[in-house]
């Protein structure tokens, strides 16, 4: 099979590509680089099955063209900066609706039929179900970023019934594990690698989360896209626990052999538009026999280690995830 | 109060338009009179309390000028025509997706933080509770139309969230009455009046959908915005009662006393993405205090009497709804 893989120099994107390389399949990595890391392309770029086509999921010709040939698009490119979405608020609709339509609308021309979509948790905003099943009421969105993922998952879901393509919907939890380059651990590292006295927590530390580790996350992808074969199959990626931020922090600080005074921005949202508690019902993955390998505190573990090893990867973002 | 109203020139826009000047509003009207009609702001036009706002909710500097001063904005401005989605599938995501972010952001620019909004029972794809309560599952989109529209009240309820702005959000049945200028009443009257012999069908009239008569319509948005105070405010507006095309075909046929052999193109939906059975769940609205006044099939009465009166408007129409 050739895929193409939108995002795929970022975090989980060349994850993706390393694996579908394992198995055999000819790999497109489509990347405009902005957070995306040639060094996460290194051993890929060795494989001649690899080819890299630098691109922005804006330019619909470069999209297009990058298509010829494909069976299947990994559809990962997106501005994950869900805590910021109020500060441009122009950059989820471009860079999360516009380019999935913009990716859609490529397979149309390129006669690519299937598509596997990185969606998240955050559609069901404050979600009125706890464990959160993909079939939860009509959610209210809550974020600029759950909104334009949304109005991804309803482009996509269209083009299934207009032309008849197939795709597959994963509604992630924060994905954990190497090559992580965003989110809270990420902040928190950094922070105690700078002044291990101190770490600065946004809210009251006592949202909860579930997390998911990256190997864990693409063996369910490969899962539903081999056993789920309606028109358009969603499902929820994490795993069936979750913890709150002061257990993160005892994981890491721990890990860390750091003992910070720790102050609190306080209130129970990180932001606005942070979801105080995400937790997804996993049972519609599970029934197809996935499960996952690691625990969040095993996942924590190896994104501290990852970073510990590959501090570049701070120097290597442009905009640092905690200003 | 001052309210802007995108789309004041066309059929629900330019009635509600009238409904604010007779309540003592005003009124700025921004329309492209891309489908708009001059002709139905004649007797808005003879109000002081009126002006007119020529412009396209894809140009966001003229947008953000026209609001300038105004409370309240009712968005009703979009690309219509559902059935036609697939033909040209960037419409609906610039008219009824890109649009509706730039009426955001202009509200944010323009210090307006109060919006009604358009949306569509079409949001709810073939839905799993028939008839369908506003927090419905998690619906699967089957349209390019209802799509945009999923996306743009995704949109609204995130700048609610991040921008602090209050929202009443309308998910409409079709809505039938005085200034109808699409959909299967405009399309049959005009098959007749061409030729009373004979009537194309779209689908094998089994079709199941609920209407409301416009100005019930209007009723309905003036309670909920008077009396529902949530952040965002999402209501289902219909009647309580749905009826199958060939019931529409009688009342028609009847009211214009004519027997054409009927021709169906067959299947149980209209088009591709066509919902073969619409009906909401409006206990919500109703729970305010709203009734409709006219019953579907007095409410198609109206329609043709209109149409039979108002000929001009099919030349009006750039576009044949029929082609």
């Amino acid at each position: 099979m050739k895929c193409l893989v939108t995002g795929g120099a970022g975090f989980i994107g060349s994850t993706l590509v390393d694996r579908l390389l394992a198995r055999g399949d000819e790999v497109v990595c489509y990347d405009n680089f902005d957070t995306g890391q040639v060094e996460f392309l290194k051993e890929a770029q060795q494989n001649p099955r690899f080819s890299l086509a630098r691109g922005d999921t804006l330019d619909q010709d470069a999209l297009t063209a990058a298509m010829a040939g494909c069976d299947f698009v990994f559809h990962l490119a997106a501005n994950a900066d869900v805590r910021f979405g109020t500060q441009h608020p122009r950059k989820d609709l471009e860079q999360n609706t516009i380019a999935t339509y913009n990716v859609l609308y490529a397979m149309k021309e390129a006669g690519v039929e299937e598509i596997a979509f990185s969606s998240t948790g955050s559609v069901y905003g404050e979600a009125a179900v706890i464990p959160t099943p993909e079939d939860a009421p009509f959610p209210v969105q809550t974020s600029l970023y759950g909104a334009s993922k949304l109005a991804g998952e309803g482009l996509i879901s269209a083009f299934c019934e207009g032309y008849g393509f197939r795709a597959w919907i994963f509604r992630f939890v924060s994905i954990l594990g190497e090559r992580y380059t965003h989110g809270h651990v990420f902040d928190f590292y950094w922070q105690l690698s700078n002044d291990p006295k101190k770490l600065k927590v946004l809210g009251d530390g006592t949202q909860k989360k579930s997390y998911l580790y990256i190997q864990d996350c693409i063996d369910a992808i490969f899962t539903a896209i081999e056993k789920a074969k309606d028109r358009v199959n969603v499902f929820n990626l994490g795993t069936d626990e979750y913890i709150e931020v002061r257990d993160s922090i005892r994981f890491i600080t721990e890990e860390m052999k750091v003992q910070p005074k720790l102050s609190f921005t306080g209130g129970s949202r990180g932001w606005i538009g942070d979801n105080p508690f995400i937790f997804l019902d996993c049972s519609k993955i599970r029934k197809l026999g996935w499960r996952p390998k690691l625990s969040i505190k095993e996942a924590v573990g190896r994104t501290l280690r990852y970073l510990k090893n590959n501090e570049w990867v701070f120097a290597a973002r442009k905009v640092p995830a905690w200003s």
